[in-house]
């Protein structure tokens, strides 16, 4: 049977050729003829060289939150429309919403540089386990333990960064990185360009074709492209060691395709309980949590524009997260994963040697301490997204805390380094601060802080704090901007001289989070020792490689153009054209389609974009990678390395995939490298540019 | 490029295999050759022998509003589950629902006789084109050629209701039938059965399963199957001339289909603007008032159990119909089937004789004259199905005005022959009549009538009488069972001494109602002239039979199991299964399976029912038959002649399909005979039942 309800989820091993976010160093693993079975004619040699230690895969960049590869030998640089939101947003003024009508630079000199937006390009990949193992395992005790892994991470990246950056580069980023809880330990060096410039962006009513309502799913018409170019320090364009040029020919179903990037958050390796916290607790918990803030947010700015504006990036990330939630859930339960993990463990258990059982054991016992303060830690988690005013001021009273320290012993995200962010951020926040959005918001948090049982409340949080929210915002200076930025360079005993009751909060909370840290640490000390030895029965169980779980660092998933079928009775097909965007146009958001747009595609000008077998421009596909958050604008390649798409979604069925990989529904979505070029041609009149994508002049035009 | 945007509907012509209610007359017409090419083995011989005016695809039964067809010698007869909820509510009880609960006769003696329902087995099928055309012709003016034709219509059925009924029938029965506005007339001659009880139908949550949520759409897991017994007038089993014995190989994607029923309406004949006409004013207005109804019931009986059970059968017709406009005006919309019917009248235009083009613009002048008055024509229409009390007032009135005259020159609906189901309506009315939202709706319909154009006001209807409606209910004896009872025989004097306000209102609209009907009697009149020169126009330039509109009458349509493509990147497939149907249960209604039900599918009994492509055993397939509402029930046969399904809906995408045949979405759904015999072994222990239906003892069980 091939229905969603019979099918097996696997929840280790790795029978299935789309499953597994590998690692560079675990494709050289699988070996030349793995990698040729995945319908990949490139030598492996290619994909990666492991004397230099990079390779055609390291051709992924690192956006904010996103992923991102070079498309052409002058910089040119393919992502999705949703991860250059900030530069649109930046570049917007009362008279052109780049965000609502897109952006095509005519010449080099009309490309638009970001101030804040920076890419980084992997330079080299270092395995670190042997030399961080080394410090874990002479920490007498678990909060040792956790505090030696910060000390040498310190240590790691500030030596790291300390290295010459690439040509161009305006300085080296390094980022250390655990695998499945301590398995192997890596540090990611990185050229960082801060010189980064918009060339193209189509309009929303292509780029974000579909909003909400197609989020997450398909039949899928979205346009999710973009186009930067990267400069160096010298102001000319930056020239990568790799690069895809673009597929012309295009996919069609059962081809092989590879997707490179930096996947987020998965919890493949967590023990069967451990996901039972996730679907009775954390997802439930953040379900709701997200959906009463939509509500909160949508009745406190209604009749204002002034106040959606601002409110309005806050609330896209809500619905997502709300929706991914749901999505997790529904997946949970319909995979039945919880008992199909216990059943995993089982079978690894029924194997595994002393010392794994008894790590099994310590990791559950772990599990039981959080489950004591879950309700505590949930809300103290909440803090910075609860409200700006409740994040300033907790990350004010922390930076200040913090820098009084030495800059290596600070907390990871408060040294030196991370400074000119954290000042950006601060600043930038300004524009999404809405005052009774911002009240509404905190009273909220305040309030679910105040029901907290009485074993778990929050000592800052008394009982008469509601009452005086009202006093605080009138009073507290922090959401004055240049007030603000002053407050940032103060030290924590100037804060607390300027007796602002926000700050005084501020303080508070973040003794109750910094309390709160060092028992987590504490925990995560001890699965430090314990994670590794349980996972070294399950790799054993398994036999062959298992992919760790997903941690912002780069990956590659080998996979196939492929459909599905959601339910009994209905069949996704792998592809979707330009008729089909046609006909979900209402005129109205979401489905609003340019008029240039629907003038090239109602005259059915579809010029050499058109596919012979669909008959039309292809517009998105669907493939069975192994994706997740973070794979927001990853290239997908051929097996020829030539880009077809750029990754921008998985489907309904397949958000559950972060707890397992179920082969008949894993799909993430891929909007087709030729309905950027048709867009480009046909609509942007972009000939030059088509040139420098690989794509050639059109013929007799 | 194969999407339903751009997909071409054919209006007139019949290029695709799927196309044509044909009448049996026309399946000779077309030929051995073609029906050969259709997939049928059968020969056509034994499908229709001319001479005897009967065969094989006479076994397709009339039952009230439905379709149904033979299945044993013996008289067992299998339709919809939906065709037989009159008898399920008929046999129910305060301790035995059997429309929650299904029911099983484990013997012939446990057979649940209905005291109401009958069903009609077609006996002769006679053209009386010639004879009717003669009268028609003779008529001076427009208003008496059509009461030529009623008289016409009375005489011929009153002789072929004198002809002897078949062996075992209680009576002959004769409908008369006008094709395509008047091109032919014709006679059925029905044997009828009134000893008629229920042998099988299954739980709510399989006949019903999927309700109004899954109404109109694919994929469908319904079990829409009933089993019923036809007894001859002595009490025994009737024997039917023909029966199909059940498939029990079924149906892949592929195979050939056929459909036969009753079909009851459907607009292919009309001119574009005549479409225009259903498309601007008919269904807009059908589907508003129908939903105002929907939540004016629903308010009515909030919070009463009884309400609620009266209206229950009222809200699904309702639901129903209201569904069914929104298909239509989005299917007319989607095929931009206006234009594309305007198209089609101007090419036959182009070729027609001077006769033809003067019948058009005449056609269209009688629409202009009903275009004037439309409001009011719509809002006096809309009295039988407004309130009961309406309903039963001009009913009353009609019925005793019609009485005074002899029985031939009677309205049909209101002679003799037509008294029977006349009294039991009126009667078996009182369980759906439930005061508060008898109120209500009676109420609506008076608002609009009093909100009609000054030109077009309904005499009857003042601008008091919204005021009066509460003392008009009070006063009236119309709503008591036994005081209707005896107004039903009454003559119009003595209801009219009877002072009562319903009543007296009843005359007042009936009145209204009459003159109504002599102004469209002369427009039926002027077109029983010029839609026959006009189709006889169409049908030169078709140069090959074209099926006539729906009208009731006896139908088939030959066809192949088929999936489709309801929107880019989608695909339907042709068939869904048991597992499918766990998916969808959730334990509420209407995604409620019966425990018994759930034990036998969750074990996977799937006994010999299981068909080895789908790995499960088949609950519904998809056809491209071309079907409307009266197929309900309809058997559908394979080229051998033996049952693989009972016809029960059509998707959503189809439902405009009464417009025009479009091959790309022409599905109507069917529920697999593999089902209904894998309920009846697997979980009713049906042994005997399965013998009797040709699906033998299960081998070595």
């Amino acid at each position: 049977m091939r229905h969603v309800v019979a099918t097996l989820v696997v929840l280790s091993g790795s029978a299935f050729a789309g499953e597994g976010k590998w690692t560079p160093a675990q494709v050289l693993e699988l070996g030349p003829k793995w990698v040729k079975e995945q319908g990949f004619q490139l030598p492996l040699s290619k994909l990666w060289d492991k004397k230099k230690g990079t390779g055609l895969l390291s051709n992924a960049v690192q956006l904010p939150g996103c992923s991102g590869s070079f498309v052409s030998a002058e910089g040119l640089l393919i992502t999705n429309h949703h991860c250059v939101v900030s530069i649109l947003t930046e570049h917007s003024t009362p008279g052109a919403n780049l965000f609502e009508d897109g952006y095509f630079a005519k010449t080099r000199a009309d490309e638009k540089a970001s101030k804040a937006y920076r890419i980084q390009v992997p330079r080299a990949f270092r395995d670190v386990t042997a030399e961080v193992r080394a410090k874990l395992d002479a920490a007498p005790t678990d909060l040792e333990r956790y505090r030696a892994l910060e000390a040498v991470q310190n240590a790691l990246v500030a030596a790291c960064e300390k290295e010459a950056p690439g040509e161009g580069a305006s300085g080296t980023r390094c980022t250390f990185a655990t695998f499945d809880g301590g398995v192997t330990f890596n540090l990611t060096v990185f050229d960082e360009l801060s010189d980064v410039r918009l060339v193209w962006a189509p309009p929303r009513g292509v780029g974000e074709y579909g909003g909400e309502v197609d989020n997450w799913s398909w039949p899928r018409h979205t346009g999710d492209f973009s186009l930067l170019r990267a400069y160096t320090t010298k102001g000319e364009p930056y020239r990568p060691q790799y690069f895809f040029p673009l597929s012309t020919s295009g996919v069609k179903g059962g081809d092989a395709v590879a997707v490179l990037g930096y996947p987020g958050v998965s919890y493949r390796s967590l023990l069967a309980r451990e996901v039972q916290e996730r679907y009775e607790r954390f997802f439930p918990a953040r379900e709701k949590w997200t959906g009463e803030q939509i509500s909160l947010l949508e009745e406190a700015t209604k009749g204002s524009e002034e106040g959606r504006i601002a409110v309005s990036d806050e609330l896209k990330r809500l619905a997502n997260v709300h929706k991914n939630a749901q999505g997790q859930l529904a997946g949970i339960e319909r995979g039945d994963l919880v008992k199909k993990r216990a059943d995993a463990d089982a079978a690894v258990l029924a194997k595994a040697p002393a010392k794994a059982v008894e790590a099994q054991k310590a990791l559950e016992a772990v599990l039981e301490a959080r489950l004591k303060l879950w309700e505590h830690d949930f809300a103290v988690d909440l803090l910075p997204q609860s409200s700006r005013a409740l994040d300033w001021a907790v990350t004010l009273a922390r930076l200040s805390t913090e820098r009084a320290k030495p800059d290596l012993e600070r907390e990871p995200g408060y040294q030196e380094r991370d400074l000119p962010r954290l000042r950006e951020r601060l600043a930038r926040d300004q524009k999404r601060f809405f005052l009774a959005a911002d009240k509404a918001a905190t009273a909220a948090w305040v309030k679910r802080a105040q029901g907290l049982p009485a074993e778990q409340k929050i000592a800052a949080v008394d009982t008469e704090l509601s009452k005086k929210l009202d006093g605080i915002y009138a009073k507290t200076k922090v959401g004055v901007l240049d007030e603000r930025k002053k407050m940032i360079e103060e030290t924590a005993e100037q804060l607390k001289a300027r007796k602002d009751p926000l700050l005084e909060l501020g303080f508070a909370l973040d003794a109750e989070r910094k309390a709160q840290k060092e028992r987590v640490d504490g925990w995560v000390g001890a699965t430090l020792v314990h994670r590794p030895q349980w996972r070294a029965a399950v790799f054993a169980a398994a036999g062959k490689p298992v992919a760790p779980d997903a941690n912002s660092t780069l990956r590659v998933s080998f996979c196939r153009v492929k459909g599905y079928e959601p339910r009994d009775g209905v069949m996704m097909k792998p592809q979707t054209t330009l008729a089909g965007m046609l006909a979900k146009h209402t005129g109205k958001e979401p489905f609003q389609v340019p008029q240039k747009v629907l003038d090239a595609a109602r005259a059915k000008r579809l010029g050499r974009w058109r596919d012979a077998t669909l008959g039309d421009v292809p517009v998105a596909f669907l493939a069975d990678c192994d994706t997740t958050g973070g794979n927001s604008g990853s290239p997908v390649i051929d097996g020829n390395g030539k880009l077809v798409g750029v990754n921008f979604d998985r489907v309904w069925e397949n958000v559950a995939n972060d707890f397992g990989y179920n082969p008949d529904v894993a799909r993430n979505v891929t909007a087709d490298a030729r309905y950027a070029l048709w867009q480009l041609e046909e609509v942007e009149g972009a000939k030059e540019l088509l040139v420098e994508l690989g794509a050639g002049p059109a013929p007799n035009r």
